[in-house]
């Protein structure tokens, strides 16, 4: 099976920690190894090497290259020049395969999203090929909301399409941006509502055909692209039309908008580890509800993270925070304020200390 | 001027910075050079580089030595073999003095306390060297309290015995142990009482008269030393005889006890910098409360204390903490909790983590 794995994030959530040339998904977050890699390993029997390709930025392809080291080869690591957001993203990669490959399903996943079992996820992609594979359908995976997040989009579901053993796919009612917390309990509540995963299946006719219909102005893009192709190393012809590709996401760009979108009820378990916060999803925390990675020494400390390197944190009398030892930087956060991580790399940069961003 | 300088803490309350061999006094707290340094250069006009001995444990010798390299001669700085509190360590500076100087007066102060308006201090320094030249006497210097602090022993001043200028040399009532904040608040209230200082002046033949009266043990390891100088090297001699002297306070073993006891009020701003906190007293804080040293950057944080050396800090939602970047090592710490760095160095010395302490 096509795989593509969207790797071009900046991660800047997990500053200190990431950065622009160590982004989120080269960060080994869990202890098993770099989300990345996770994400290569977890395709094991179900994309032969040549057939996973990588999208990554220009800035991030050596770091990736090295990191994936005799699981892609190296001509299928590509670089953006210039960041697009997820449907020129997309639309590239169809390119690409088709040129080698035809028309044949493709998987699309995020490079920095964890999954737990593989078996039940590699089960779910079979079936939703072979759907895809059948008709012409745009196929997305909803995960079933385990509590009101405002952070993510939501699908809701409509009539069931197939159902083949547990699994489930629906026709796709709506597509919902992240809504207030209120809207969110109500999509909880309900039930007939997914989180927006942001992992899809399709042909890559399917999905370039839907390209050209909802967003020409890109499908022109890609033209020219594929046209070049050949003539001119493949930095040089993404060079030159990339940046003229319209920035927007396959969701708000396509899957508003397209027949035939099925949401896929997804078995597995999902997280998309969006924050320091989310760490603790993933590590067990001590009887005070301290999560520790790395050397530390706690004297009256309860419900605090800890993510350290090569350094001991020691932690007296303080709650509720999360410390990182990021080598050149340390970051002191309240819990509940870690999506402002993202002001401390703006601040950074605003102050032109890009070293540290 | 006869000066010896207290030299052998390891101010343990300024872990992470501090360490064994880079104690307090080797610490720069104030930006304006260690605290050793700052107090031998305000000895400039009073005492001759030879006049000044340092008294330091032989762990920290090397470190102190190449602090004060062309400050104070290298046989003038003395390392103890183990620590024995200050009685033993001026006992022995008085022997090693009077053996060249014969019966002189004698400054004693310590090296990690800091100092303002040098001319004041100089002003009372002589004015004490003159009291004590004319009778024996033991002189403290007492230093008036801005606040009921528990963490100094506080003196009862008797009848004026001097007065000179705006000087004043009171008689000694009593010597007062470190007391809780209630009496603390009735002796600031009171007006005459003063915060213990551990800042001295007496001739070498008054200070070694009333160890022999009140310390007799300890004026047998110090007779078996001074008869011993000039067999062999210092080290072997205080290897030999330094560990039997007893373990106590020229405070408690002599002052409290002795004939003679004045205390003279310091006009001069004295500050003993000791906890994290009293960074606060030499620092200026920013409009938020915040005292930084150090790269930094802020987001919605109050009322912190951030000290770095290489090290960007960022501080986001978090108020109230002391942030301190030890290098290979981090610590957070609520501010009224800094007494208790002490407990996460127990805990890394119980740990056999010694690299880190």
């Amino acid at each position: 099976m096509l795989t593509v794995v969207m790797a071009g994030g900046i991660g800047e959530r997990f500053w200190p920690q990431s950065r622009r040339k160590r982004p989120k998904q080269l960060l080994d977050l869990t202890g098993r190894g770099s989300m990345i890699r996770l994400t290569i390993g977890r395709l094991a029997g179900l994309s032969e090497p040549e057939e996973i390709f990588v999208v990554t930025n220009v800035e991030q392809r050596g770091p990736i290259l090295q990191e994936l080291s005799g699981m892609v080869p190296a001509e299928n690591i590509i670089g953006e020049p210039v960041g697009r957001n997820t449907a020129p993203c997309i639309g590239l990669s169809a390119v690409l395969l088709s040129r080698t490959y035809g028309n044949r399903p493709m998987l699309v996943l995020a490079a920095d999203h964890l999954i737990d079992r593989v078996q039940v996820f590699q089960q779910s992609v079979r079936i939703g090929e072979s759907y895809v594979t059948e008709r012409p359908a745009l196929l997305t995976f909803g995960v079933k909301p385990t509590r009101a997040e405002t952070g993510y989009g939501y699908i809701e579901a409509g009539e069931i399409v197939r159902e083949q053993g547990s699994a489930r796919i629906h026709r796709a009612k709506a597509f919902l941006e992240k809504p207030d917390v209120e809207r969110a309990r109500e999509f909880v509540e309900n039930g007939n509502y997914y989180w927006n995963s942001g992992m899809f299946m399709w042909t890559t006719e399917t999905i370039l055909g839907a390209i050209s219909t909802h967003l020409p102005e890109l499908s022109r893009v890609l033209t020219a692209i594929d046209g070049e192709i050949g003539t001119r190393p493949l930095d040089e012809v993404l060079k030159a039309w990339y940046p003229q590709a319209p920035s927007i996401s396959v969701d708000y760009g396509v899957m508003e908008k397209a027949d035939g979108v099925v949401v896929m009820r997804a078995e597995f378990d999902w997280n998309d580890v969006g924050s320091w916060e989310s760490i603790r999803d993933v590590h067990p925390a001590d009887a005070r509800g301290n999560v520790c990675i790395g050397n530390h020494v706690l004297i009256d400390a309860a419900d605090n993270t800890i993510v350290s390197r090569d350094r001991t944190v020691a932690i007296v009398g303080v709650d509720q925070v999360v410390v990182v030892d990021g080598g050149d930087t340390i970051l002191v956060c309240r819990r509940d304020r870690v999506q402002d991580v993202k002001k401390v790399v703006k601040t950074l940069r605003d102050r032109n200390r890009d070293e540290l961003v």
